[in-house]
């Protein structure tokens, strides 16, 4: 999988993403990432891409002509990866960070992730112009309810977590399906050496040997701790018919407490 | 304001928080940032700081013990920076980076940012031994619902948003006041410098120069465009009666379409 960043930090970008797991599955030719600099397609002399936003207010905003140029500039990277054998209708994914967007999470990232190229297009000062949205075909995504410098965090916390759904990325023992969300159940507690820190002990059933006893206190685990932090994820969880019991139980006992 | 984040990558995260307005503020002195290595603080022979769960399972576990001595160097750190005043039972505030936490937003955002000092956990693998988050009273706070490989882009993104709350980070042309979510409405669109570009004109009212038309446009299409993209904030937003009767308008004419 391919993946372009269009910004204007472009070594805050891979200083990030060159290390640990997508540092690697770089290293390993899996994915690719190029963080491409919007500032060398400005036509402007000083190398400007913000002006004053017209009808005044604070801030500057990135102008379209350098957006529009280095976007060009990557189709072109594109249609290279693709051995010139692009449709001239064709058109890559373009993702643009920003809080207005739909929301980033899991399954869009599992859809995403089955792209053969992804177009990052990070903002900065009070916006981008309007027009440069609309030249992209730019989707808008968020990470959530919360105000960034920039779009740069936003590209690399995307890129990590789809980066991970990638086949090589994570190794033989990938760990990504029984990590957190699975079956729709948050992660049971994790301990490791030593068995007794500062008074504080691993459960006596870890160091039990019986692997069924393990599963189905860790399963039970992940069922009250989704129940405690995570009400709203418990409704749509994956459950045998025992362990469907064992939720009612928790629940009536809850509900006789208060 | 001091930020101290206990990482397995120290580098990757100065590297990020170095550029851009951060970077800045960190220069100026207005926060300090502090990745502290755990890996220095490991009393195993050969660096290491995992080890595999007990009662078995895929990936390995970060270990308490160089997590709990890392926390008490930075406690240290914490004290020298009050001057050795603090009192004994002092805490300083831990947040653990994960999925299972309290969802990060703007208003938890403007509630950390009145702390003196934050201190991060940026867990890796499969997770942290249980019993280090106990011992440092650790909050669990979470991007989203989605899995990382790390936790040092969510304490990057989270340290980015916090700062820009501080006073003296943004300046003083501080455009943080009238940025997404003022008003709980989304922002309206930007345009900048050329008025025609590829044939896209930049909307009539926008050069008029008339500041109270503009205005009143511009908080029309921040109505327009939060019904359309965040129907979820506008029961919220902060509208004067003119802007209600808009809103409303809007509404029958949507209903009526359909």
């Amino acid at each position: 999988m391919d993946f372009y960043v269009m910004t204007l930090f472009p070594d805050m970008v891979m200083n990030g993403l060159n290390e640990s797991i997508t540092g690697r599955a770089i290293k390993k030719g899996v994915i690719n990432v190029k963080a491409v600099n919007i500032r060398d397609y400005t036509t402007e002399k000083h190398g400007k891409t913000d002006d004053y936003p017209f009808g005044g207010g604070a801030g500057m905003v990135m102008q379209v002509q350098p957006i529009h140029d280095c976007y060009k500039a990557v189709c072109g990277m594109i249609e290279e990866g693709h051995d010139g054998v692009l449709s001239e209708t064709y058109k890559p994914r373009v993702l643009y960070m920003s809080p207005q967007g739909r929301r980033f999470d899991q399954s869009f990232a599992e859809e995403l992730a089955k792209e053969r190229e992804l177009v990052f297009l990070c903002g900065h000062y009070e916006g981008v112009d309007e027009r440069a949205l609309e030249l992209l075909g730019a989707e808008e995504v968020s990470l959530g309810d919360f105000v960034l410098t920039g779009g740069e965090y936003p590209a690399m916390v995307m890129i990590d977590c789809i980066s991970r759904l990638i086949p090589g990325v994570l190794g033989k023992d990938a760990s990504a399906e029984i990590e957190s969300f699975h079956d729709n159940l948050l992660e049971y507690p994790q301990y490791s050496r030593p068995e007794v820190y500062e008074g504080l002990k691993v459960p006596e059933i870890l160091l039990s040997g019986h692997h069924a006893n393990v599963e189905k206190w860790r399963r039970e685990q992940s069922i009250i701790r989704t129940l405690e932090k995570r009400p709203d994820l418990i409704k749509d969880a994956v459950l045998t018919k025992k362990e469907k019991q064992f939720l009612d139980k928790l629940i009536s006992e809850r509900s006789g407490h208060e």
